[in-house]
C-alpha cells in the first residue's frame, strides 16, 4: 500500500515538474529557467528534481523526449488524419501542424538546444537525434506513398530543417505555427494533391 | 593609352583573383584558404589582393556579391525561364536551380559565412543580408503571381532556408545541387503547377 502510494506520488511529482518546466519555458528565455525556479513552480523540493532528472539538461531533454513520444503515439494508434487511416497527404499536413505546434511550444527550448549544438566544439548534427531520425521516417514514407516518383528523404530534410532555420524560427517561438502549418498544408497538398484544390 | 591599360591591367588581375579564390575554395576548407594562396593561384603579389580587397573578408564577400550580380542579371534581362517570359513556376524552377548550383560552387564560402555569424556576438541575421533579401523578394513575387492565395513571403523563406541547413547544406557542398534542384521543381510545381505532371 505505502509503496503504491510512494509510486504515485513519484509519477505525480514528475508530471508536475514537467509541466512546470514547459510552461516557464513558454513564458522566459530558457537560460532564465533554473532547477530552483522550477522546483518553486511545481510546488517541490530542488533535491527532488536533481533526483528525478539527474541535471537541468536531463530535464530539458526529458520535457522534448516527452512531446515527442506523445505525437509518436498518436501517430502510430491514433485517429485519422494525424493516425493511420487518412490520405498520406492529410496525414503529412495534420503531422506537419503538430510538429509546428511542438516547435512553437517549446522553441525557446529548441532554441537553447540549437544554440549548444551550434557552439559545441563537437557538434552532435540535428539529423542523427533520435527524435529527428523518426520524424524524418514517418514524413519520408509519407512522401513516398503519394509521389513515389520523387526523391521523398530529401524533400522531408527540405520540410522538417524549416522549422530550425531563421525567420521562420523566431516567428515560432512568437507564437506564429499555424502560419506555417498554413504553408506545410500549401506545399504538402500541392506536391501530393489533397482535398483542398488551387485557391 | 597608359591609364587605360592600366585600367585593363587592374581588371585583369581582379578577375584573376576572384577566379583563384574560387577554385581554391571548391577544393580545400576556407580556413586554408589564405591571402598568400589565392594572390600564388593568381599570378599576382600579396600587395595587389589587399589593394583591391582591402582583406580576406572582402575578398570573400566581393566573391559572393559578383556571382549575386550575375544571377540578378540574368534574371532581369536574361532569357527565359531564368529571365522574364515564362510562367512564374518555370522560372521559379530555374531560379533555384541557380541558387542551388551558386550555393554548391561556393558551399564552402558560405559555410564559413554562416559559421561567423553564428558565433559572433552580435549576429548579423542572414535574412536582412542583401543578396537573402533580393533573392527574397524575387522569389515571393513569382510565387504570389502564380499562387495568390498562399503565404508567399512564409512560403519563399522556407524554400530559401533549406539552402543552409544541415543535412542539405553539407550535401550541396560536396556537390549534390542537381539532386536539390529536382527536388526544388517538385515542390515549386507541385504549388505552383507546371509543365512536368505527377509521375
Amino acid at each position: 500500500m505505502e509503496e503504491r502510494r510512494e509510486r504515485a506520488d513519484a509519477a505525480r511529482n514528475r508530471q508536475a515538474i514537467l509541466r512546470a518546466a514547459e510552461e516557464l519555458l513558454r513564458r522566459h528565455p530558457p537560460e532564465q529557467v533554473s532547477i530552483e525556479r522550477v522546483a518553486a513552480e511545481a510546488g517541490v523540493g530542488k533535491g527532488t528534481v536533481f533526483h528525478r532528472f539527474g541535471s537541468r539538461t536531463g530535464l530539458m531533454r526529458e520535457l522534448m523526449n516527452e512531446r515527442a513520444r506523445e505525437l509518436e503515439q498518436a501517430v502510430a494508434e491514433g485517429p485519422p488524419p494525424l493516425g493511420p487511416g487518412a490520405p498520406p497527404a492529410e496525414r503529412l499536413v495534420a503531422f506537419l501542424a503538430e510538429v509546428a505546434a511542438l516547435a512553437a511550444r517549446n522553441g525557446n527550448l529548441l532554441a537553447a538546444h540549437e544554440h549548444a549544438v551550434l557552439t559545441s566544439k563537437s557538434p552532435e548534427p540535428r539529423e542523427s537525434h533520435p527524435i529527428y531520425l523518426s520524424w524524418h521516417r514517418h514524413v519520408t514514407a509519407l512522401i513516398a506513398e503519394g509521389r513515389p516518383d520523387v526523391d521523398a528523404g530529401l524533400i522531408a530534410h527540405m520540410l522538417l530543417g524549416v522549422l530550425h532555420m531563421e525567420p521562420v524560427a523566431s516567428s515560432l517561438r512568437a507564437g506564429a505555427h499555424e502560419r506555417l502549418a498554413a504553408s506545410y498544408a500549401d506545399l504538402v497538398r500541392g506536391l501530393l494533391g489533397g482535398s483542398a484544390g488551387r485557391g
